[in-house]
């Protein structure tokens, strides 16, 4: 049993994907009942800029156990010509996971909104297949953001598709402030 | 603008079901954004017992922005012949959000696995259809947990389907803690 129960805290790779609402929510869902527990979470944002404050604000709120780094610009990204300062932010972001994974200091890492990034070409696939390999055992890893790549999908151990069922946002009405962001 | 700005405002009612991971989880990282922006969340857990200190520790560290309430026991419901005690603390949880909702001092009101209650007969949906009919409109109320009802569904503003698509504990490996509860 005690064997049983080691295996249970090995970190695994989890993926939250979908056009759905709920994947950083649940990441930082994550990040809060493990704090409960006395464990520490780093979330790398790409792709996103000051503009998720209330973000920002809930991880003060749980220091030193959430940290919350932010590697994007408030502009959104042009997927068919992103702009150098994109390209060079998504890569200091994987840079980053690297070392945060490198140094073991959190028990969770999550790269929110990476699957975006990959999809989006500002980094390549092969990198974070390699970040992956490279995770600590114990370190739990989570990437979220829809359009998952496959083949992070196979790798992963635990993959999570929210599904939008009804959204009366479809006309594409802004995320509200203390709700979604 | 200003009049889009207010309706963004308006509290809606979501429900995260499904039989995949996050569901209870985004409901947490809804209210840990929350606290971010000072918003108050309630979150009220239906056939939940004290097992899951991990978000009670975490509530605490959010005080006074997050409140858990747990009224279940550690125990599982049997679903075929469920105890009267169990009918009993269902029903008490609802009538708390009832409270919860009419006393307007919480900005969201998640009411956790109450999907599942419905399903297991310890509650009847007409009565969560009041309950919803009860909402003030700035309230946000939140219903997660798998097999959610048609009609809950229909009346929904906003529904997510969170579903499995790998997980490596089909077997019946028990969550983990820090991570799963």
């Amino acid at each position: 049993m005690s064997g049983d129960a080691e295996k249970n805290q090995r970190g695994l790779v989890q993926v939250y994907t979908g056009n759905g609402k709920g994947k950083t929510t649940a990441a930082l869902g994550l990040a809060l009942r493990a704090a409960g527990h006395g464990k520490k979470t780093c979330v790398i944002q790409f792709m996103k800029g000051e503009i998720y404050y209330g973000e920002l604000g809930a991880a003060k709120m749980l220091a030193p156990y959430l940290e919350i780094v932010q590697m994007g610009r408030p502009d959104f990204v042009n997927k068919n010509n992103p702009d150098p300062k994109d390209v060079h932010l998504a890569r200091q972001a994987l840079d980053l996971a690297k070392e945060v994974l490198a140094g073991k200091k959190y028990d969770i890492l999550v790269l929110d909104e990476i699957n975006v990034a990959l999809d989006f070409g500002l980094i390549e696939t092969a990198d974070v297949m390699a970040l992956i390999d490279s995770k600590p055992a114990k370190t739990e890893l989570v990437l979220t953001g829809r359009y998952a790549k496959k083949e992070i999908i196979e790798r992963a151990d635990l993959v999570t598709e929210m599904t939008e069922v009804k959204h009366p946002y479809n006309a594409g009405v802004e995320a509200r402030v203390g709700i979604e962001r």
